[in-house]
């Protein structure tokens, strides 16, 4: 296989105060380990930020941002793009057709659309999300991907093989706090459970609920105090 | 050449009040007219959408965006990816290995990241575009354009042969009024140039340029007419 013999790092950013799993890098996290791609995850601080940034540079890449791919010395840079290119490279994850190929990059543009709508509230002291953000703007987006998946049957977007974009749907679920809100959509409901019945990703995601368990718990305790103290 | 048997139709919103060639859909438009594939363009408007939106969701396209590309009566939509699309069945405007392809489309992507920050004037009346817009905004991106440009030599992303990206940088120039703002970029001053010369669309972007001219005197007409007005 492509990549197993190579020396490959994935980097991104360590965002403190919150889950180890939010935001880009992991879904390219999520496509190598289900790959069963051996790689090192570096997770980069605000002190060797600057160092990496260099690195990108020396390599001609001057869109300054994380997560890379590093492989065998080579980096390349932005999210969607490494995970086309994974695919392209693996003969997996893709289409069969550039037909094919055309609809899930249109799908990955939505899903990049949806990020933007919700990313605002990272931002947010708590995740203090709106009431009405997932009945305005987050339903309607996975009704569009609900109909998706049931136009090809599923469970995944182009049916029983997996692509790129599932993942991407997946995660994007994950960091909107919707996993847990997909009742009234079985083709979405039946894609999350294939996914994390991955055989390389079962144990890994399992760990990862575990984690935003104790996370929510965490956070449930810093707001009674702050209301106590208030 | 591919598509030059077929019935091609690009189809986009009409935006009222504002120069033709603003938004997504030119980037598609130039393309198609770069590369000599005969096309119809169709602009939609408020009163025919709804028809589109059905014959979209009759093709399971539910991600209810324009631009869309017809082809045959087949339909895909989302811009970048009907860019890409068009790019590998031309065997033009792509790389030429999948490291070449990866690099195109981070750049795309910061394409996308560089509308999501100037189009949010759209909104705003008779564009009044903040005075440090130019200055915060664009040029640390056009700078970082500038970089790439440099680093392969130029004219285009990739050095002689053009790309969609090139098509994405200039568009998104225009649409950023940033086309005139290109002193002390000698690479994006030349990637603008080598654009407006290429045969097929020397003429149309002259046309296009004495359009906004057009334009820009009717706004500061209705702009002095306002003023006397108060």
């Amino acid at each position: 296989m492509v990549f197993e013999n190579q020396t490959t790092i994935l980097h991104y950013f360590k965002i403190t105060g919150c889950t180890s799993t939010l935001a880009l890098g992991e879904n390219i996290n999520l496509m190598l380990k289900d790959a069963g791609i051996p790689f090192e995850y570096i997770r980069h601080t605000d002190d060797d930020w600057p160092d990496m940034q260099e690195k990108l540079k020396s390599q001609s890449i001057f869109s300054l941002t994380l997560p890379a791919l590093e492989v065998d010395g080579i980096l390349m840079n932005k999210t969607i793009p490494i995970m086309r290119y994974l695919a392209r490279m693996l003969g997996q994850y893709g289409g069969s057709s550039e037909a094919e190929w055309q609809y899930l990059d249109a799908l990955a543009d939505a899903c990049s659309d949806w990020r933007e709508d919700y990313r605002k509230h990272y931002y947010l002291d708590d995740w203090q999300i709106p009431e009405d953000h997932f009945t305005k703007v987050t339903f309607p987006i996975l009704q569009s991907f609900e109909q998706a998946l049931e136009a090809l049957g599923g469970p995944f977007v182009l049916g029983e093989k997996i692509t790129y974009v599932d993942i991407l749907i997946y995660h994007n679920l994950d960091d909107d706090h919707a996993l847990t809100r997909l009742q009234g959509m079985p083709h979405l409901t039946r894609l999350v459970e294939a996914l994390e019945h991955r055989p390389n990703l079962k144990d890994y995601l399992l760990q990862v609920k575990q984690e935003q368990a104790l996370d929510a718990i965490a956070m449930a305790k810093r707001a009674a105090a702050a209301k106590a103290d208030a």
